[in-house]
């Protein structure tokens, strides 16, 4: 399997950038400044109804620092801006990324201002690969998260990602599979995102199937004849009801021929009503066996509401409002410059303020093993018994460890997930997780407040 | 210029598919079912506070549709999942789109259950583009409504897409400064969209410039040496008002120098009262002609409320609530069978019936140019007078003319808006446009319902 998915070619990636990155980065090489820039990647902020996130992208941003440089196809565009001085632009033909990425692991829990990524590099590098390092992390961990909520709600019901259609784009659609698997769901409808990822596909029927024949019953005895072993039948195209007898005669014909109906499925109506109602027309036909999938408009919200009224639903299709994430499609993820040339700095702006200078993240554990807390540090602090939480991943433009793989993530997510405090997986205002700051992390923030206010 | 960014390599968009499109395709196969199908795209409804879409993303479908193959490295995973019969795979190999496609085009307006778009091909070339069809039409029509919201609510202030950072991935990224564009956008600061799509790049500075600098006015300093002719400052590093004096001084001496400072940048805090705070200080320096720029969580909401406080703000970047279409960031775009092999179908789910057979839109205009109300109509219907939207843009697989350029979409809707009644583009729960059905329509959904019904 790759390592990961760079969705554009390599080659592309030099200019997938803010212009302002680049004219900045012209400022700093007419200025000399090639010293080491420490800039932290954290979100400023919980989006609403969360209180823990989950790290993701991680294994994108060290793909596209590794391939990180600028074809003479790029170096020909900048050059027809006329923005860019012909210095700069020469210069820019051999740079590549020699810096170091510490991080948070992808499938690891992380809060509000805690670092997830710290990249240490030569101004120009870090300052250019600022937008592509938001873009995906912040995405990511947003869909990841989104992903990790449903599967709470769940409650051990298997997940399917049946967003490719609606997601945000073919990048959205590949990684929301990505996060979807990451956050413990079973399988995925994007047969593409199959392949890449590894991760298994799922699919049932659409309505056109049905409606392709003239009758329902023929529709499904077609189906049925195609797929003997794995056939999900839809029942709502015109009365699930009446849909779920059609079911019932095709999956007990199957069963004379000594083969099995997987499932129906539900797409419209009250799921919790309907589901009840065919799961007693499958009883009665001795198909206990038969499962019910329910899709269409479910996110965390609904399945919980689901689940509590114990609709019998075996397992629950995604779609839209997990791959978009609906209720919060945004998160104020920032990446700031900490320090520069051995020197902490920090950004004052009103509300935005940041904390200065490379940090780590320590978690610290009660006596049953799940987190108590986590404190912000410097990143030379040691605190005996706590976990530090970012580690090396890249060093000199080379990635330090393979990348684990996607089961390896999903494993590192459930154990997380398993230490931390029920009370911060509810669904709705969930009280924050404590998060303190190290007395030698304030002390500095004070010092550079107080320079720069002197200044 | 490329008709359109294939985000991925074409060898790859086969698999680009939900699992179930293959499967039903299988069925198809193994039925004998080769004969025509026409599926409609339409929004089943408005997202919250919209009375109109823009249509976005036919481009992408064109070009998806022209490449449309299955590899042999594709083939080769659909074997190894075991789900499929090899005859099944053999027929897959040689598969290519030769079907014809119907469409608005991109930039005109279209209402909710207007058929966007209307493919007619064999039902299983028409079958499986589902996936990738809905997908990029979906978000790119639901990203221009957005970005048309924000010009709309500018009135006239040009608009700056700084979006990449926080969309869902790079293919969003892209398509956020295309669609921004054609919403009327000047400027895009991702380098990558203004290359590929021809897209003015812009772009300030970050406040990284700002505090790798041991003073502010030093870094403002070094960017307007650097950039002489096209600096903008970015004042909320430490202090907006402070900043904006620091601006000033440079401004002065960059005037001395013969030099222009462009404009000022503001990027937190409450943007009414700082942009008249900033537009005093720099008038007091004689420096009326340097523009202000707000940038940082604006939406059309708050786009609004600036220019009806009278705010002194010359443009505005907007980012990450435009790029994920923050209030409404999916719609309920669904694409339907509602022909096959000449008989008109439909879907009569709770909540989610569909119209049959393949239509036109026909719209109307009053005597002054205005439109004044839609009809959806059976494709054969004529209406004296009335402009049919749906136009033919592929035909046995190829497109039928040249794809617009983009500054075409962008005066296409740019007119179109212009003939809407400005109540229907209010920003809070507008009216909506009248859309009738017409008669001989209405009578044939009464006779498909009828016939199911009865079966």
């Amino acid at each position: 399997m790759n390592r990961s998915i760079l969705i554009l070619p390599a080659n592309d990636l030099g200019l997938f950038t803010d212009l302002y990155e680049l004219t900045m980065a012209q400022a700093f090489y007419q200025q000399g400044m090639f010293a080491p820039a420490t800039f932290s990647l954290f979100a400023r902020q919980y989006p609403p109804n969360r209180a823990y996130l989950v790290a993701a992208g991680l294994d994108d941003v060290l793909a596209y620092l590794e391939n990180f440089h600028f074809s003479p196809d790029n170096l020909d565009y900048l050059r027809s801006t006329g923005i860019f001085d012909g210095n700069f632009l020469e210069y820019l033909k051999d740079l590549r990324f020699t810096g170091s990425v510490r991080a948070i692991p992808e499938g690891r829990l992380f809060f509000a201002n805690e670092p997830v990524l710290e990249v240490t590099a030569p101004i120009i590098e870090a300052q250019i690969a600022e937008t592509f390092i938001i873009n995906q992390v912040n995405f990511q961990s947003l869909l990841t998260t989104k992903a990790a909520r449903c599967v709470f709600a769940a409650q051990g019901r298997p997940l399917a990602d049946f967003a490719a259609r609606r997601t945000h784009g073919i990048d959205a659609a590949l990684k929301m599979a990505r996060c979807g698997y990451i956050a413990g769901f079973q399988s995925t409808s994007n047969v593409l995102a199959s392949q890449r990822y590894g991760i298994p596909p799922s699919g049932t029927m659409a309505h056109s199937l049905i409606s392709s024949f003239v009758s329902e019953i023929d529709a499904f005895r077609a189906y049925a004849e195609s797929f003997p072993d794995r056939a999900v039948l839809l029942l709502d195209t015109y009365d699930t009801i009446q849909g779920a007898y059609h079911a019932a005669v095709v999956a007990r014909e199957m069963k004379a021929a000594g083969h099995k109906l997987v499932a129906v499925r539900l797409d419209s109506g009250d799921f919790a009503d309907l589901s009840q109602r065919v799961r007693r027309i499958l009883d009665e036909a001795n198909l206990g066996y038969v499962k019910i999938v329910a899709s269409g408009g479910l996110d965390e919200y609904e399945i919980e509401r689901l689940v509590q009224a114990q609709a019998p639903i075996d397992s629950f299709g995604v779609g839209t409002k997990v791959g978009v994430s609906a209720d919060a499609p945004w998160s104020d993820m920032a990446y700031k410059l900490v320090a520069y040339n051995g020197r902490s700095v920090m950004k004052l702006s009103a509300d935005k303020a940041s904390m200065p200078g490379p940090k780590q993240v320590m978690r610290l554990l009660d006596t049953n093993g799940k987190f108590s807390r986590d404190i912000i540090a410097q990143s030379d602090e040691s605190l005996p018994g706590a976990e530090p939480l970012l580690q090396s991943v890249m060093s000199n433009g080379q990635p330090t460890a393979p990348s684990p793989t996607l089961d390896e993530i999903r494993n590192t997510l459930a154990n997380d997930l398993q230490r931390l405090d029920d009370q911060h997986k509810g669904l709705y205002n969930p009280p924050h997780y404590p998060v303190g700051i190290s007395g030698q992390l304030e002390q500095l923030a004070r010092q550079v407040r107080s320079n720069i206010e002197e200044s």
